[in-house]
């Protein structure tokens, strides 16, 4: 069933005849030509979940009544925020659009040191607008009840900063997984599982890499080095398997 | 460093002076610009990885001589079949990309019932013959020490019969995922780290899903519906989870 998100929080759903928000009466009457009686999905900013009926369409504006609260956990146990290096072409879209339905929390990019194509000013803004958007229908088609914010950081010392109280920090280090690093990502898994961490923040380089210097700074600030496997992921893929791994970990039993 | 993959096996490797084999001399020395002394890697046939260096190189030829052996471990312990109903767009490039770096043993494509872009018999040869190229420079920038086979099979059917004595077969099912299926990949994932399983096939249906025929079919031939998280996913990250979860359980402790 098609599900939106709305910016309306569910104390506000206190009438019978409830009036379809404008952005998502355009998406379901214009663009999905949904009629009286259609059923969808909306999800409040308060993250409740319910089973709705279209009651009434005309031009300009649709009505809707509830059928239902749904109640289905889709969220990872651990919120997972992924920060990114920004890499050449289309992979921060392609980042966030897999890493929402793999069930990430937020993601944060960045100019990190051996980012080949660095964002501008100008740049930083759209991109940031537009990832937004990505992350907001990839949550409606992999029906989360989170849509994962998406963030500019404007260095490194920012990233650290703004994150200090995470519970957990690694960073995804080639060379750890050169070394054979096996045991960071079951300790988390682990810990995830008994409880013992909500939140885990993870740093992802550029196709480039990771700086030495920059390894060096989030290393003094806590961040553990994490081997992902044997094999050599790329800057796109690397987030994918953190976050499929965590889930498995967390969510399968 | 470099690797390349040759169709030489190790046991050809008898002189002290070697001859580059003729496609790895153009990738090397015209494309990467290699020079005297410059080393790389090289996977034989029978999986051997070798140290090299490059000894003489004129117009046409290139010589190598082998520094030492790598043995490294970096091919999961479970041989993982992925068969997918083909999807619109560059999907199947994508899922063989990124499921050479995380590990695949096999690619298997097909038309199933919903799929949109069907592949007529022109375009399957093109498209494998593609595909197989795809998994040989992931399977190089990820350095593993095997080329996974890209395959097309004619139906079902055919899957199904040609890969009766896989170990353990699953379809991942979008109704399992929505009615909370959590056990059969954890399943598996201890199955194969207690060795009791070598091997896997694992059916992923188009963007249109899997029609119930076709999950009729499988169940009877013994594959298990599995989900796969809560979260809906997408046609081409659901077979990235499947691999990402597996090598998490398997090679990382």
């Amino acid at each position: 069933m098609q599900r939106f998100f709305t910016i309306q929080k569910s104390t506000e759903f206190k009438n019978e005849k409830l009036l379809l928000p404008q952005e998502i009466f355009h998406h379901a009457v214009d663009v999905l030509r949904m009629k009286i009686d259609d059923q969808f999905e909306l999800v409040t900013a308060d993250e409740k979940v319910y089973q709705c009926r279209l009651t009434k369409v005309d031009k300009h504006e649709g009505q809707f009544t509830i059928i239902k609260a749904i109640d289905r956990e889709v969220e990872m146990p651990v919120k997972v925020t992924i920060v990114c290096g920004v890499s050449k072409g289309d992979k921060a879209e392609e980042i966030v659009k897999k890493g929402t339905q793999l069930g990430a929390d937020r993601f944060i990019f960045l100019n990190s040191r051996y980012s080949v194509a660095r964002w501008k000013s100008q740049k930083q803004i759209k991109k940031i607008k537009r990832l937004q958007t990505i992350a907001l229908n990839a949550a409606e088609q992999s029906h989360r009840n989170h849509v994962p914010e998406v963030e500019w950081a404007n260095s490194l010392d920012d990233v650290i900063m703004k994150n200090a109280d995470t519970d957990f920090k690694v960073v995804a280090y080639e060379e750890s997984a050169k070394q054979n690093e096996k045991t960071v990502l079951a300790q988390i898994a682990m810990q995830a599982r008994t409880k013992g961490l909500t939140s885990l923040i993870a740093f992802f380089g550029p196709e480039g890499g990771i700086a030495p210097e920059e390894i060096k700074q989030l290393t003094a600030a806590d961040y553990q080095c994490a081997g992902l496997g044997p094999r050599i992921l790329r800057a796109e893929t690397a987030p994918l398997y953190l976050l499929a791994a965590l889930s498995f970990a967390t969510e399968l039993e």
